[in-house]
């Protein structure tokens, strides 16, 4: 799954790539099953430049709340994290939020202020306190440089696999990491940051630049994915930067060195996008809409996410269906600008491509090829529109029995 | 399911309610099974006034290319409708619309221009013309006036119960009535006339009051539901009115004779509205969120068509789960002006009623009651946002593993 672009090799190590981070997750108790850890930690060694993006979502989790206070100043030091339950409509979400910050603080030697916290699970059942706080110590015991993969595990709620990319390149002669892992899989729709993440990079940049960049890649990758159309209330994507590499301090936005890290940005957010749409609950497909051919990008992203996101065409696509009147169908009904007589359609995988639809109407395609191409587990939609030069990417996933079972039928 | 208004009795007898109607409906071979009836024709022995709400999607079916050509001089005295075929992406599509208004014409002697012409069922398959011109004459023989049936039949494609409703009721000393037959069950959205429903009524007005009464009321009915969030190509509602009943003519908004036919507008589009919902495809319960104390009707409209959209939602009711969370997540992501921690949410069926979060916190609430409420069939989902007087209803439906059946698993 994972697309490398020149000059940017993806490496191990997630959320401890990057110079000066240790990262750790166990089991405290939040969950029933003793098998499946809860909490994660991440820390810097050093005070970092840190920026963040939240849900859009008015109702927000109290943990959110909290780490968007403690980022003011945009410095943090670490990530405390744990899931099984949301910590939100609670009368006492706020100041459980506060707590987990001072139990981490405590227990790491730094400011609670300088913590991040984030909790992701059920949403309005009143979070225990206690197994953080009789397991604070032990985690941060846990600590260690290869621990990225104990916090991966540790953020999982429905999410089937774990979450993790991690890039290398140079700025100069400055060899710099950016890492990071993410959960998913239920509740994802565009709209700002739209699941937990969690990034690390040594490079060295100033805060402000750092939430620019943050923004701008945010808009391009995880806001661009879609599972169910639903917002979650709770997600948001964070990142730390450590300055560690020993890189030239960057804080011009037309400098060379911020271009690099904005395309490392991408690389590791785009990937993790990618792995998001398809552990999306249930999902058995990846899909990828690409649209081309937009008078704007505005316009293209809204037929990329309008296709990604009907439940007929998801369900046609769990189907093996060339039903490409579907897509037309959420092209048509999307806000978009768009002459629908202009509209092209291919649908592309591994197995081959084939034309569906062209000028908007139907053109005769084989059924037989068309299932051959379906029957892949990444499936391209490609949409151009023949009224400019603006492109889009949008991921999303097939609507399947199992996200019914999954978010309905879970009481049997 | 039927909700009677004082004043308004609901009767039988569908699009041949009122006076002067005559429908018919049978298989011509469009579709395979012969037993699936797939051509339906209704006949006014009267020119009547008549008005049309269309579909939004720029994808427009062209039979809503030719039905909007023929209704500009606000007349119309047949409606010829087919299912199995959408006739939409297609690019012989206008001619074939035509070629039905004139075999229409020809066979009960009246002008192609007075015909409104429907079809419904895949899109982007060249619709054959053969089977519709080779029967046109065995339809219009079959004309009768209690054929209304056979018609409603005859246009469903998915649904799986025939969906019409009619009244009866008085403008001054007159009775009245007004008919209508509606299809559903995929592609169902709030954006405009989101299915086919056609509507008959003796009534005699103006065909400029017709048309403004018929969007009134199809924006607080048919565009306040939604089966999975996909806004049809093909999707009408027309209204034919003979004016046979006698009444004195409306002309002007203000009279209370408009009043009331907007009421009995109401009345019908309400309970067909409410049999969409509840034969969305694959659903086992009908959902209706009332939203209440909202600042205006815009925002409790949105609210409303938020909660009933969500598909994490939809699929709690499926497993009868009181998963309220879920409602305040779509409450908030919903683009509604609110103070969320104003919130009530109750959820009420004929077993009872349950008060699930109050001032936007959960409260304690008996999971056995709750899941006694959420086993019945109809359920109320009511939403307080403290926050003024305005209110509105929304209908949708839960989302099953037979959606996901009906809409991608068919080839199996």
């Amino acid at each position: 799954m994972s697309i490398n672009y020149k000059g940017f090799e993806a490496c191990e190590g997630g959320v401890c790539a990057a110079k000066g981070f240790k990262a750790s997750g166990i089991h405290c108790g939040i969950r029933k099953n003793k098998d499946k850890k809860d909490l994660a930690l991440i820390y810097s060694e050093k005070i970092c430049s840190a920026a963040a993006v939240y849900t859009q979502n008015k109702v927000k989790g109290a943990p959110l709340i909290v780490t968007k206070r403690n980022l003011e100043n945009g410095k943090a030091q670490a990530v405390i994290c744990n899931s099984g339950n949301a910590n939100t409509c609670n009368a006492d979400g706020e100041q459980k939020a506060i707590t987990m910050c001072k139990l981490t603080a405590s227990a790491l030697g730094i400011k609670a202020s300088d913590v991040v916290v984030a909790s992701t699970g059920v949403i309005g059942q009143i979070l225990p306190i206690e197994p953080i706080a009789d397991n604070m110590n032990k985690l941060a015991k846990a600590l260690c440089e290869n621990g990225n993969l104990d916090a991966a595990e540790a953020i999982m709620t429905t999410d089937t696999v774990k979450k993790e990319f991690a890039v290398e390149f140079k700025l100069g002669d400055t060899v710099c990491k950016l890492g990071g892992m993410a959960k998913g899989s239920g509740m994802i729709h565009p709209n700002m940051a739209t699941m937990l993440c969690f990034l690390t990079t040594d490079v060295d940049i100033s805060d402000k630049l750092l939430a620019k960049a943050l923004k701008a890649v945010v808009d391009d990758t995880f806001n661009m994915v879609s599972v169910d159309g639903d917002t979650s209330t709770n997600d948001n994507c964070v990142i730390l930067a450590s300055g560690l590499s020993g890189n030239k301090h960057i804080s011009e936005p037309d400098s060379e060195d911020y271009k690099t890290f904005v395309n490392a940005l991408y690389v590791v957010l785009m990937n993790l996008s990618r792995m998001i749409a398809a552990d999306g609950e249930g999902a058995t497909k990846l899909l990828e809409c690409v649209v081309t051919g937009a008078c704007d990008v505005k316009n293209a992203k809204t037929v990329a996410k309008s296709v990604i996101t009907s439940s007929l065409f998801k369900c046609a696509m769990f189907g093996k269906d060339a039903n490409w009147g579907r897509i037309l169908c959420a092209i048509g009904y999307s806000e978009a600008k768009l002459n629908i007589n202009g509209v092209e359609v291919i649908l592309s995988s591994k197995a081959g491509s084939v034309q569906v639809c062209k000028d908007g109407f139907g053109v005769e395609f084989s059924e037989e090829k068309a299932l051959k191409i379906l029957s892949e587990d990444e499936i391209k939609i490609i949409v151009n529109l023949s009224d400019g030069d603006a492109k889009a990417v949008a991921w999303g996933c097939d609507l399947t029995y199992d996200y019914v079972k999954i978010n309905g039928d879970y009481r049997t």
